[in-house]
């Protein structure tokens, strides 16, 4: 068994020698979730670690959002395979010297976005340590398995919600300013958009992946599996507003720096051609899916190259 | 829901201060495995985290070993829930310089034990950090139910395998001199016995529970959850040749240095009164099951305070 094709990049680089590595010892590496089947139901599981100083600082974010935050990752990946979530285990790895109410604070956070989507705390495994982490390991329940292959040439790309709020926030904080409230509560609590998954895959969607690094590297990503071209025209971005003035700061586009925020942990979905429908939240078609490969972004007619985030790069 | 009581000291404090705030967002907190059922198959989950400087240090492990031991540790709680794994997700820390070639040979640790017992790497994430860790999340199939309750006063308490090889190790190694080598793969190579767990429930077990931090603590949490006491009599233990050795040269009873080893993943496990049958190891009767509370520890018929290995203590 193979691993789903992947971007290019030096963090997939290592996804690819871990597959080469462990040939049929593995089964299915590469995209959001595992799929398993057990009897005759099917789960989709995944595992996401934050660390402190990598993925977040302890001075943007309270212990119950550092809980929450780790935890919306996870579920976003359950999301994206369109799974309904029937709960999530907690590695914590904290100082000794951090009090119990410290460790009850970030699974406060952990307990309250799980249950916002019907899932429960199942256990999880304490652990000391100087360096403050959390990994959260998602299982939900899927009807019909959807993935980052599926999308064919003839197919229209869409995105749930808003982009760049995440991404606003982390340059207001990264330069000393108070963000905006709404983007900062993109940023700390994010949602993940297990709803809207179900509707969407409920609705024929061909194919699904969450935008947690960056509109650019997700869509290569789904390119890659699909074995497809995506051209995506960024003047269909919706923006989030505090993205709009953020990127004016930055003497940037907004589309553009929409586009370059990871984090945002909505959807990216593959529809067949003329979806309509009501997902609970907007969406927009932002582009469309043509033989070929990789991915191609327009503004105004012409091509902006941008990156994805790449733990490794 | 409540959690499963456990016994004294300030990670199961941290652990209590958890089960108080999350309440009924969680479910079954405290044992060794999370149980969900899924249509009409029950599955076992569990997660576990080894973080670098304090579960392993680099100069004492390659990291074929750290890979296979963190692994391990997650697949010894299946094996004491009696599951049959299907498979692991892991989630791999390492600095950014680490190339894609030594993430590999964690990965192939990881395949190789998981393999040994039927299982496969479900998937995964990486993350740069300057402190390695990897937490393993195991998923297993369970046919009936057993955790750490379910001990009743009269009932027999045994051990398979041996004891204290980890521990003689360890202790080998943090004075600087060259293990044992039987001793040394007891430590870096650990064998979760997941064969010899299934054939226990098979066999009418009623409660178990691994030794991963030491005879006394684990033997505490297992009497706190079925609320009984376990009057264990040293005498009986079965100890690793070299755990005798080491002994000798700390001056102490081998029986002793045996129940103070942490990571044998050796299971404990309480079995009805007159348990016979092949469990395909040795294992061996050391205590019996009495009514009141907490663990008693006998040699030559006086009481021996003994501590579980405690995070946070």
């Amino acid at each position: 068994v193979t691993a789903t094709p992947l971007g290019p990049g030096p963090e997939f680089d290592r996804i690819r020698a871990i597959a080469a590595v462990l040939g049929s010892r593995a089964t299915g590496l590469g995209d959001d979730c595992a799929i398993v089947r057990v009897g005759t139901k099917t789960l989709a599981l995944s595992t996401d670690a934050s660390v402190e100083g990598v993925h977040f600082r302890r001075e943007w974010l309270s212990l119950e959002e550092v809980g929450w935050r780790a935890t919306a990752g996870c579920l976003s990946d359950l999301a994206a395979a369109g799974a309904l979530p029937i709960g999530v285990l907690v590695a914590l790895t904290m100082p000794a010297a951090d009090p119990p109410a410290a460790f009850a604070s970030v699974m406060d956070g952990v307990g309250r976005v799980v249950t916002s989507v019907g899932g429960t705390v199942l256990g999880g495994d304490l652990t000391k340590g100087d360096v403050r982490s959390i990994t959260v390991t998602g299982i939900g329940r899927v009807e019909s398995v959807i993935g980052r292959q599926g999308a064919r040439p003839g197919d229209e790309l869409w995105v749930t919600g808003e982009l760049g709020g995440a991404r606003a926030a982390w340059m207001a904080m990264q330069a000393g300013r108070e963000p905006d409230t709404a983007a900062r509560a993109r940023f700390a609590l994010p949602v993940p958009r297990v709803a809207a998954g179900r509707r969407l895959v409920e609705g024929g969607a061909r194919a699904m992946i969450d935008l947690s690094d960056g509109l650019a590297g997700d869509a290569r990503h789904l390119a890659a599996a699909s074995r497809v071209m995506l051209r995506i025209d960024l003047a269909q971005l919706p923006c989030h507003p505090a993205a709009r003035v953020e990127a004016e700061t930055q003497g940037e586009p907004a589309e553009v720096f929409a586009a370059k925020g990871g984090e945002d942990y909505e959807l990216l979905v593959v529809m067949p051609p003329g979806a309509t429908g009501n997902v609970g939240i907007a969406w927009s078609r932002i582009g469309q899916v043509e033989s070929g490969e990789g991915v191609v972004l327009e503004l105004a007619g012409r091509a902006v190259a941008l990156e994805g985030y790449d733990h490794f790069a």
